[in-house]
């Protein structure tokens, strides 16, 4: 319903010009919400009135509830204003499935902040058509029904805006119709070239307007990427004769920047690179002595040689780094960096800014924790203690690092700062430079996940990793194709260096394959942790991270080694993302259809795009078909809703598995035949009609 | 989150105080719409923000989701301020449930507009005593804790709104810590006295507030009652000698008063009782021309005698409406009116008011119609000539019935006028007198139905009458109590004169009483027409209402020679509105769920309130199973969530049936035996543990 806000449309506050406050207690007319047609339950739109999202190219569907009293047909149109001011009108066409709902999918193409408002009117010529069309029928009125023709398409002959020649026409018809004959009435009522006049420009009375809403388009990264995950520091680290470990460098890392984009990643994202304190370093495997030569962990961040602003010295330099960044470019690549904010207790901060920490009474500071549970290398901030300070801080690290080429951060635990700390972070640094871009790593619970991303994170870490039965897979999927799209960016990482799940424990080759092509695929935006080509799958004992973490040791790997032996995915990781960039409906988000199958571990989907939306005049259209049982073979039926990609039911056509190469002929109900050991997936291009 | 609306308390607009201007690019604190504690998703509330409604007596579950960031505790509360100013405060539970929602349950007992908003907190002692209590059985950080602990009592005992008392308490606690004694210390951590100090009066931080809602508070009968629906004109009506009928009048119709309400009915409801049209006068069966001594619709309101504020001469004068009203009101009755808002050929205002209507180009006015259907005696008001006069004089019409004493209105097909008329006509109506009801007969689509409700009718007519399977029920009685019950009032008529449900139809005498027994116990309000007690189930074929319609002809009922043959349904409907009377729980909304049975046809829910809102110190709990086959005897267990009232799982509790007095020991899992053909439904009163 139109609100009593300032944003309602000025030309739309009354619009029946009725004289309210003459007539009895009601203050002022502005305080009906209801609309003369009532417009309610608009989309795009954030639980608590936060700004929607969406992402250049992505193609976002709007509607909204409009319905009006008795039977006369409405109309209902969007009317869209870009960041640059221009307004463009779009026609909404019911769902008729009892909702009274309208939408219309538009793609949006400019990024900023667009303005949208629906707009419903009685839509009299469509009206006077369907009753002219039935009442002709049964005999009914016709000469009532052929004069009201006549006065409409005379009021409409004298619309000035209308171009002179179709003034004309609906002058001469008005003519025709006054003359009151049955046969040219029914006729006129059904003329499909007299319906697309007034359908281009309707004849409208009743004029309602929904309140003005904002919509903010992100660049095109915020939404769709393969991101691909490693440590710099083992990236060309080797041992050496004495048995300890000389670290990688953002030199010797950037030589694998080639291969990481020869498999299709798009993002690199880099655990972080700033100097690792001392005190109370870790050792491997979380121990709480490191031993001599453990490089502890990244994120026990600041020591002697700085802080957030600052590079560890056994990576390299600030020229370094800006090389490595360079490079990344050159490869196709961007570079993620992660926003971990925390200090260890060598960190500069904790003798500048002791008021940034929680002192205690006996004068130490205090560490993380989880009563009882403590993290003795990290201190975290305390941002209700000096917030004005703190907040500054953080914004200028952030500045610091955009300064150097960096646009997309990684931020760890956002959970456990003020969530409006993140809202006033995100409005900041995107006032500046709107490219900049925010993944919000909070494995916490719904609430806080989605206001996380409903105050600003581009995109945000999900369930995803424990979400693998066909029943889980379908739900979250739905939730976040359809319920969650207007803020919500999940990024389907299929492994973290804090994830090791049990599936992909104990699930062996297949878990591995199906994961990557779910992830892939599902969502527009996925990642890998490094060594997940390499299947590395063997847990901590009793946890779900991997034993030997690389966050506490080096890692040395010989990806080469293992593709030539076969046993690494990259080749697997390769086509995938080959068949993200060739297929544009894998680059969107709201475009998943769940479909039927009668195994409780085929897991089916479908993401469609339209010709319109497609860039090459043909629909894009891929079915994926997995088996999300990675320890059987399985032959079951699945059951597909083809109306979603335009097939009638029961007509045959062509798909073509991407990953094989084989071609079938399919209807709506297809036999499927998945070897967990073979190949668990089918990831299936509609080639059209049979 | 808090919105950036004036409606934020000042107190609250930045709680921190941060200088956020001076530090980047948000323009002003207050466009933070996250609170420093994120209070979210805020019931009651109305989809696009009309005003939730209760009525008095009504226990409301006020509900918000709030977190925050880490691990520290939190406190909510609910600042309630009552239509008179009065201030209250009521804590919030958290649900523990994994959706960071809390909640509590409040009976309002002051009609008029209330004010609400929530408020959370960092609860210091709460998060003190909990870290307290499992680091020091870790044996970790005991001297720090006990300090921490001295320091947040000496805090509280300095707050000078404490009872002195209890500040010299807090102050010698606070001593005995800062010895560090720990085993003392665990002691306070978990010292219930301590704990409920602070409970009362917590020591709070970071306070936060979401805006003020309103929540209108509408007298009892617009959510509880039971309707009684009659033809004054029936009632007391004679065959004369010569076959012809002699309209009954309100002097007669009063007489059938005692016995409805002797069948506990609170609400008499009379069809319209205005002056009928002539012209194009409907006969027997809805034909189109009337016999001599056909009464006509009364739908079809207005003649030479008068239109809506008139009365029909043959029921009588305005004196003797007013002496019906009386009469009622002495039987503890209230009487409802139609409200029919369209004119018979014949009304005064089609003569007084043309433009009122819809004039054709040949000069007629036009029919009501749903194109090629006519209705040959309605002409429908055309709300878009002349607004403001319509809208002046159907609120004349409602305040000239108010003056005549009645504040009840069943309103005729609310959704073929706008909206936004309605939304005006019972704000007005309600601003000079906020004891008037208004009943929206409007079976429609959902969105229409839902929408009327919010913009605020009392009540609506439903579904219910089509819901008759139990999966239909089961989902029908979720959305009333659960889904809409902040600002829809279903009022659970089992038929009307326009209603006679293939159920009804064939379903024999068991289907009378289940319905019977699910609307008077599943919702407050329900309603039955005139017949129902005979078991009347003969319908116009292919259609779903009666024979002989009511409408078109006066029906001669012996309602005293059906009772004494046991023909009659009015002992049920006399013991279901007692059992209504005895059992507040049954006078409530939102306090049903559904449970579990084994057969597709064993519907099961209970309705229960707790101790504290009965009134008697007892809680009251009713089970209703319900056999919804109406041609089976039916065997099978039902499973009962026994917790909804407070029973442990597996512990066994007496229940009665109130419709028979049997008695039984039950536990959460019972068999039950319901045969269709004697007793279909048991109601059975929980009465404590066995």
């Amino acid at each position: 319903m139109a609100a009593r806000t300032s944003t309602r449309p000025k030309a739309f506050r009354s619009p029946t010009e009725i004289p309210l406050r003459a007539l009895g207690a009601v203050q002022d007319p502005t305080d009906l919400r209801a609309g003369r047609i009532p417009l309610t339950a608009a989309t795009p739109a954030v639980p608590g009135g936060f700004t929607p999202k969406a992402f250049v190219g992505e193609v976002v569907p709007f509607g909204v509830v409009a319905f009006r009293e008795g039977h006369d047909l409405i109309g209902v149109q969007l009317r869209l204003t870009s960041p640059g001011g221009e307004e463009s009108l779009h026609r909404l066409r019911p769902l008729l499935d009892g909702t009274d709902r309208w939408s219309a999918e538009i793609a949006l193409d400019v990024q900023g902040t667009w303005s949208f408002r629906f707009e419903a009117f009685s839509d009299d010529f469509a009206t006077w058509a369907h009753a002219t069309e039935v009442k002709v029928a049964a005999g009914v009125d016709v000469p009532v029904m052929a004069a009201l023709g006549a006065d409409l398409l005379t009021r409409a002959a004298a619309e000035k805006d209308r171009p002179a020649a179709q003034r004309r026409l609906l002058t001469a018809l008005a003519a025709e119709l006054r003359a009151g004959d049955a046969d040219r009435t029914l006729e006129l009522s059904t003329d499909t070239d007299l319906a697309r006049i007034f359908s281009e420009r309707p004849l409208t009375t009743l004029r309602s307007a929904s309140e003005i809403r904002p919509l903010l388009v992100e660049r095109t990264a915020a939404g769709v990427g393969a991101w691909y995950e490693f440590f710099p520091r083992s990236e060309g680290a080797k041992r050496l004769k004495d048995g300890s470990i000389k670290s990688g460098t953002f030199r010797t890392a950037a030589k694998r920047l080639p291969a990481v984009a020869g498999m299709g990643f798009d993002i690199v994202y880099l655990v972080p690179i700033h100097p690792i304190g001392t005190t109370n370093r870790k050792g491997r495997n979380n121990t709480l002595t490191a031993e001599p030569g453990d490089p502890g962990s990244p994120y026990a961040i600041g020591a002697a040689e700085g802080g957030h602003d600052a590079i560890h010295p056994e990576l390299g330099t600030p020229a370094d780094f800006r090389a490595f960044v360079r490079a990344a470019q050159r490869e196709g690549l961007e570079v993620a960096l992660d926003l971990a904010l925390q200090a260890s207790p060598d960190h500069p901060w904790v003798a500048e800014h002791p008021e940034w920490f929680t002192t205690l009474p006996d004068g130490t500071i205090a560490f993380a924790e989880n009563p009882p549970k403590k993290y003795q290398d990290i201190y975290p901030l305390n941002f209700d203690n000096d917030p004005a300070g703190i907040y500054a801080e953080m914004l200028r690290i952030v500045q610091h690092w955009v300064r150097q080429g960096v646009k997309i951060f990684r931020v760890d635990n956002p959970h456990t700062k003020p969530l409006q700390f993140w809202e006033w972070l995100i409005a900041t640094v995107n006032a500046a430079d709107p490219d900049v871009i925010f993944l919000a790593e909070a494995f916490t619970r719904p609430a806080v996940m989605r206001a996380l991303a409903a105050v600003g994170f581009q995109q945000s870490y999900s369930y995803f990793t424990w979400r693998n039965t066909k029943a889980e897979l379908e739900e979250f999927l739905e939730t976040i194709a359809h319920e969650t799209s207007d803020y919500m960016r999940p990024n389907l990482f299929v492994n973290t260096h804090d994830i090791l799940t049990e599936y992909l424990q104990f699930g062996g080759r297949a878990a591995y394959r199906v994961r990557a092509c779910i992830g892939a695929t599902a969502a527009p935006v996925y990642g890998v942790y490094a060594g997940y080509e390499l299947f590395e799958n063997v847990a901590r004992p009793g946890s779900e991270e991997n034993i030997d973490n690389e966050k506490y040791e080096f890692k040395l790997r010989d990806w080469d080694a293992a593709e030539q032996s076969g046993d690494s995915l990259a080749p697997l990781l390769r086509r995938l993302n080959g068949i993200r960039r060739e297929h544009p409906a894998l680059r969107q988000l709201r475009n998943l259809s769940v479909h039927w199958s009668d195994d409780d571990a085929i897991l089916v989907y479908s993401k469609h795009l339209d010709a319109a939306f497609t860039g090459t005049g043909e629909p894009d259209t891929i079915i994926v078909v997995a088996n999300v049982d990675p320890h059987s073979v399985r032959e079951t039926t699945v059951h597909l809703d083809t109306t979603v990609w335009g097939i009638t039911p029961g007509e045959p056509f062509e798909v073509e598995d991407l990953l094989t190469g084989a071609v079938w002929t399919w209807t709506d109900h297809n036999y499927v035949r998945l070897d967990a050991f073979a190949e668990p997936v089918h990831i299936l291009k509609v080639r059209g009609r049979a």
